[in-house]
């Protein structure tokens, strides 16, 4: 560092689901100001986060990719932090220079590795502000046109990641229910559905709002092997078969 | 209706939590296109979706407000529908004259009264589409810069106005909640909180976004008078005191 620099700010910015133009008018704005842009990198490439904000990215502002990997291993919960702490180490480097984005799919507080980060900038100092975004489950109501929550309602939001008993649990509490990070376990959701007389209340959409987007409300079909980016509704209230 | 004439389309409209500069790039093309504006009237004049909005609505374009009045009596479950029903008449009849839009506040999808109103419209046989807006409770998280979901987790929105008890079983399933509608019955939030042993661990925003702004993480405030739009994040695993 040097001694006398300002230190400056990183924003998370939530890019949405992946249209350029679901992206908020103070993200566009954040964007084209930015001194540096800093996305995750993709399986090949740039992610999908990139993908979906280039278009506001100004040409000669510089993008870096940053790596966090998918581990699968058991001990992933001690590599993670190895790339958590590297990558902020980089981003702190280049805030010396200016403000900097950090872009992420969907918002920067729902399931999102940024969020990881930012405990290790703000143990150096370093301020970190956010701009939200539209997250994939908010999406996918308002693409298929069905109501997520009315009234005196409650909805839950959890990730297939977790225990098979605990999701069992939240889905008989619930009404109304998203799935995330369904593509992990697609037979045993199929299944769950299926003991929980659910079938005729669940919409799968995949690859939402690009070329591949997918839904489907087949259990049939949830069983066959499912793309990565698919979410799950259900609505006990409604049929989605009808 | 003419019987040659078109049927447009009405696009429901999220406008996010307030600011004008916080909906999508999509939101405001289709505003500044709209043969008319529909919005929910406020208590005195224009409601706050139309507030976060103005900037974009071209001076030519008519904005029309409808009457959706907060009723409190036990017959409320038969007199709303009057009002669903009256509103989309009008809508449809102005739909003869163009595409329109209908302002909601945070998003179409996740407690808005635009989701009653389509029911009506798709039984005419007229289509309505939907832009995601971002709702209040994400908009929270990232104006207190603290993660709503990580990783395994799940998170649960709930309306403060069922049951007690069903919202006490909800706060002890899950480590991430939030609950809205809170300022109806603040007391007995704070009494739960109490109970539940969750005083360090809440954090209440009201009026989010506005100059009236206010966040509080002490219980003793919440049992005093709140703004009316207020929510309340709570989440275990933080100490919202510290």
């Amino acid at each position: 560092m040097c001694g006398n620099s300002r230190r400056h700010q990183l924003i998370g910015i939530g890019v949405g689901p992946g249209s350029s133009d679901i992206l908020t008018v103070r993200a566009v704005r954040a964007i084209k100001q930015a001194r540096t842009v800093f996305c995750p990198k993709g399986k090949r490439g740039p992610g999908i986060a990139y993908s979906a904000a280039k278009e506001w990215i100004p040409e000669e502002t510089p993008v870096i990719e940053l790596d966090f990997p998918m581990i699968t291993e058991r001990n992933r919960e001690e590599i993670y932090p190895q790339y958590w702490e590297k990558n902020a180490a980089l981003i702190a480097e280049k805030l010396q220079e200016g403000d900097a984005v950090f872009l992420t799919l969907g918002d920067p507080m729902v399931y999102s590795t940024y969020s990881y980060i930012t405990d290790y900038l703000n143990d150096q100092g370093i301020e970190t502000e956010n701009i939200p975004g539209i997250p994939s489950f908010i999406a996918l109501a308002n693409a298929v046109n069905v109501p997520l929550v009315q009234g005196d309602e409650s909805f839950a939001v959890l990730s297939v990641t977790q225990d098979l008993d605990a999701i069992r649990e939240t889905v008989r509490e619930d009404d109304n229910l998203v799935l995330m990070k369904v593509s992990s376990r697609n037979r045993d959701v199929a299944r769950l559905l299926r003991e929980e007389g659910l079938t005729d209340h669940f919409i799968c959409v995949s690859n939402l709002g690009s070329p591949e987007e997918e839904a489907f409300t087949d259990i049939n079909r949830l069983e066959e092997k499912i793309p990565y980016l698919s979410t799950i509704l259900i609505k006990k209230n409604y049929d989605f078969r009808k």
